[in-house]
């Protein structure tokens, strides 16, 4: 089976069309709505922030994904996270579906809403429905369409984030046929995800029932998104929404089998992409952050340790100042709570060309500094760990902490 | 019952004397080894890292605490941390105490050793001997050799950190008798102690069973040193530990009476206080951060909370940059784990002389921006969260997160 990665993002598929627009929600001279619309109705699956405080949007889109299972429609706004808003953030959610759901010709319970930037003040409802309006009227299945989009929803986003593959299934009238899966995600801060992530959509014309596409997004989230960290913050706003229209005419997925794998497969392959770009994409980051934990007892464990490794400040700082100071990778995985024997451990450095070993034996290992140096001035930074306890591995993906990290988020509000 | 606050440290106790020495093991000049002796042997008791990579004195103290249960002299010093070193490690910890004992008369199995600094490279075994001898030939009783012996183990910390208190207890011929109580802790990054911390040593001429010692530390660690971060990484050196000496003459603590009651008191105050100055004097910390929250189910879910807070990285960021972004505290106790309603909290930030209502009935609320710049322009920023679901209540301490925290850890080693 081949998942190939071709051009575009949530345009890609059959069907899915987009627009964007400057509806001056927060930001000035940029665009910060965008849209996306089937035009056949789609099964939906999410997975959302386990915050215990919910952004209205979220609880909205929650009840979409959980009681209606369908969906055609996503507007998306940048600049205002429309949380801790209470009674009025929800409103204010029912007042936009009801508004695009008449603008677009569909049941307001089956547009999706997506809301990210400041939590607390309340988002202008004349605005956003003038948005509305005016995306309804510029719809695109162009790929330039898609692209626009992924940076309509962009905060403190430094690029845009979209992925596009395709691969065959069995036809519904026999023979094969091309499926496209398209999606697009933003985040920089804020990000520790937890079941979820920020805000990542991925539109697809496979034909697949509504419960399986629950379960493939379900299966590949705790490898892809809950994987990456910024820093340590689970965000009040993490959505993540995969719409499934049918369009591609394969014969639909009702069970597990093997175009069910593939589905999956194409699924991991544009959530990780997404991910990993978002980790890249931190918030003042220099370095993309990689930490592979193999042979280790258990999944759960492996993901814990490679997790720590990552998501450490001392670990990210060290990666900022290209300062081999592998005694912290040591400390993380210690404190990360899995048990195991540091006699028994080795963990690496690992440049486009060269490897060194840190730590083996129970003891830190003299290595080459210059060597070091050279590998740590890469733009991704990849360290591994040998647990030599099984045969279970994970990778977890973060970024450096940098004096831009502390710059943005000192001063966020103004 | 009434603790006093006295001028001193680890020399205020009776029978306790100190000395430091420029030993040379990294820094030059300056002092990095300290010493304290008690003229009588001491019922000891300690916490230490909860990191699974434990650094070769914690191991050896452990054996001491755990087995030995009694000591006379403690050995520190600064720049390396004697961690990841293998069995290199245990030896010279091994050769450390031998010869400590040889030269003070007392068992090798009597003296504690304390080391922190860069993980990895091995001690230099004739300077930390030399070192030993030139203390040995100095220990003094003054206040002054307390304080020195408190500068002599910092390392990135900017001011020493010493505390002393006085209270009465029941003498053992009857009447009642002065006991006295000090300590000392370095700490400044890689601070999230998990049942122990960086280095604290409290000493006290108290009369006190090695098990109620024990249970009394066991008692305070949890609402003191386990309750401030600044970076969230807990170190493998992690290491607390308190000398008993019985030299003040009180009636022996045998049995959980209204002495050890005093006695907890007295050992609580002194851990705070030496946990909030690590807070205060966080890695590049240009304020403390203090989250009260009360009314919450549990203390367990208290302190789990009031954690999340101090150690959000966009909370710490939020407080160096003077920016009232209170949604970002919203969301860590969002995030912390306890279940709670977010509708039913509130959350309050307390000036010197004014107190802002943040949040309540689930909403963020209009606060008045001028006045929270000027509290947050105080040198201790707190906040409280009413969880308004029982009586139970937690304090967590912290420090801001500013451009020097990373540019002294991104080369840390140079």
């Amino acid at each position: 089976m081949k998942i190939c990665k071709v051009p575009g993002g949530v345009t890609t598929p059959k069907g899915f069309k987009a627009a964007c627009c400057a509806a001056g929600i927060k930001y000035k001279g940029r665009t910060d709505m965008a849209m996306i619309v089937s035009s056949a109705p789609c099964a939906v699956a999410g997975t959302f922030t386990t915050n215990k405080v919910k952004a209205a949007p979220v609880l909205w889109d929650m009840d979409v994904v959980y009681k209606n299972r369908t969906a055609q429609a996503v507007v998306v706004n940048a600049g205002i996270a429309n949380a801790a808003t209470g009674k009025t953030g929800l409103d204010i959610c029912q007042k936009t579906a009801d508004f695009a759901g008449a603008t677009l010709g569909v049941t307001a319970g089956s547009v999706l809403l997506g809301s990210t930037g400041v939590i607390g003040p309340n988002l202008p409802l004349d605005r956003i429905q003038a948005g509305v309006k005016t995306m309804a009227g510029t719809l695109s299945d162009a790929m330039e369409a898609g692209t626009a989009a992924s940076k309509a929803i962009m905060t403190t986003d430094t690029v845009n984030k979209e992925f596009a593959v395709e691969f065959e299934l069995p036809g519904a009238d026999g023979g094969s046929v091309t499926v496209h899966m398209g999606g697009m995600s933003k985040g920089s801060g804020m990000i520790h995800p937890n079941m979820c992530t920020m805000l990542g959509y991925v539109t697809t014309d496979c034909a697949i029932d509504q419960a399986l596409l629950q379960k493939a997004l379900s299966s590949v989230v705790p490898d892809t998104f809950n994987m990456i960290t910024v820093d340590g913050d689970t965000s009040t706003n993490d959505t993540l929404l995969v719409l499934a229209n049918g369009m591609a005419g394969n014969a639909p997925i009702a069970d597990m089998n093997e175009s069910y794998a593939i589905f999956c497969e194409a699924l991991f392959s544009i959530c990780r992409d997404l991910a990993v770009k978002m980790a890249e994409d931190g918030e003042g980051a220099t370095h993309l952050l990689e930490m592979r934990v193999y042979n280790a007892d258990t999944k759960e464990n492996a993901r814990t340790l490679a997790k720590s490794v990552v998501g450490s400040s001392l670990v990210k700082a060290m990666v900022f100042g290209k300062d081999a100071n592998c005694g912290r990778i040591l400390c993380a995985l210690g404190y990360a709570g899995p048990d195991f024997d540091p006699s028994k451990i080795e963990v690496h450095l690992h440049g486009e060309k060269d490897t060194l070993c840190f730590y083996e034996n129970g003891c830190i290992q003299a290595f080459d500094e210059e060597k070091a140096l050279k590998i740590l001035s890469e733009k991704a930074v990849r360290f591994s760990c040998n647990m030599n306890m099984g045969d279970q591995e994970a990778t977890a993906w973060g970024c450096d902490l940098t004096y831009d990290y502390v710059k943005i988020n000192g001063d966020y509000r103004t």
